[in-house]
């Protein structure tokens, strides 16, 4: 999609890690739990309103993060969402969750009061794990 | 599925309504914002753990509710979620919603204090609707 640009407002709030086919990967900043958000590149806003063949793919590439969260950071519990209340443009929250997390059982949403950073080492290593094994073209 | 049976927590907040070809529909209690809850016949517990196959029958499944409640109700935006923290059982949220509905902009989960019921009649209705257009076996 030409001239496609990412919600400011979801920049701020995240590391750009690089793309799928389809969407863009961003890490939230906040490190107390797995938190990603694919933006699909499309100006449709809501999931259920997109062509069941970008559905199918968009759905695939969250997959792949849910599977490289499972198993390469040991969170058994996926949280899948389409909000989009407040930021407008289509996003989809893929965060992993477990019974020892800092907001468990409550939705990360509104809840999630303990913030982590990530260091820069940590970033490259997400990047490259998901890179070499899930699919994601990451960032130059 | 041979003897499945859809989680009792799911079944006392909501009225069910029927089923698709492998989603059960439950309407949420609450009536202040339309709710609807699918759950697939499976025991797969994540939305994206699920077999290519059967997420693209659950996404165009829960696709069918989304025009529901944007045509029929006329709300402009669904939320769309998969949690499952407290119930384990699968199940997905699609949820209408509007800038002058009770919980606007937050996330309706753990949020909607706001509290309606529906009549019998309204149930009627809306199961109708679903059932004639949207392609839902309503319960005998």
């Amino acid at each position: 999609m030409t001239g496609f640009e990412i919600n400011h407002k979801l920049l701020l709030d995240s590391h750009r890690l690089g793309r799928f086919h389809l969407c863009h990967l961003l890490l939230h900043n906040n490190a107390a739990l797995p938190w990603f958000i694919l933006v699909p590149e499309t100006d449709v806003e809501d999931l259920l309103d997109l062509s069941e063949e970008l559905r199918i793919v968009a759905m695939n590439e969250a997959s792949n993060v849910s599977r490289f969260i499972k198993r390469e950071l040991n969170y058994p519990k996926i949280n899948f969402a389409a909000i989009g209340n407040v930021v407008p443009q289509l996003h989809l929250h893929v965060v992993g969750r477990r019974p020892d997390d800092p907001c468990w059982p409550a939705p990360v949403w509104g809840n999630l009061t303990e913030t982590i950073d990530y260091s820069a080492t940590r970033i490259d290593e997400i990047t490259f794990s998901l890179a070499q094994r899930y699919g994601l073209d990451a960032e130059r």
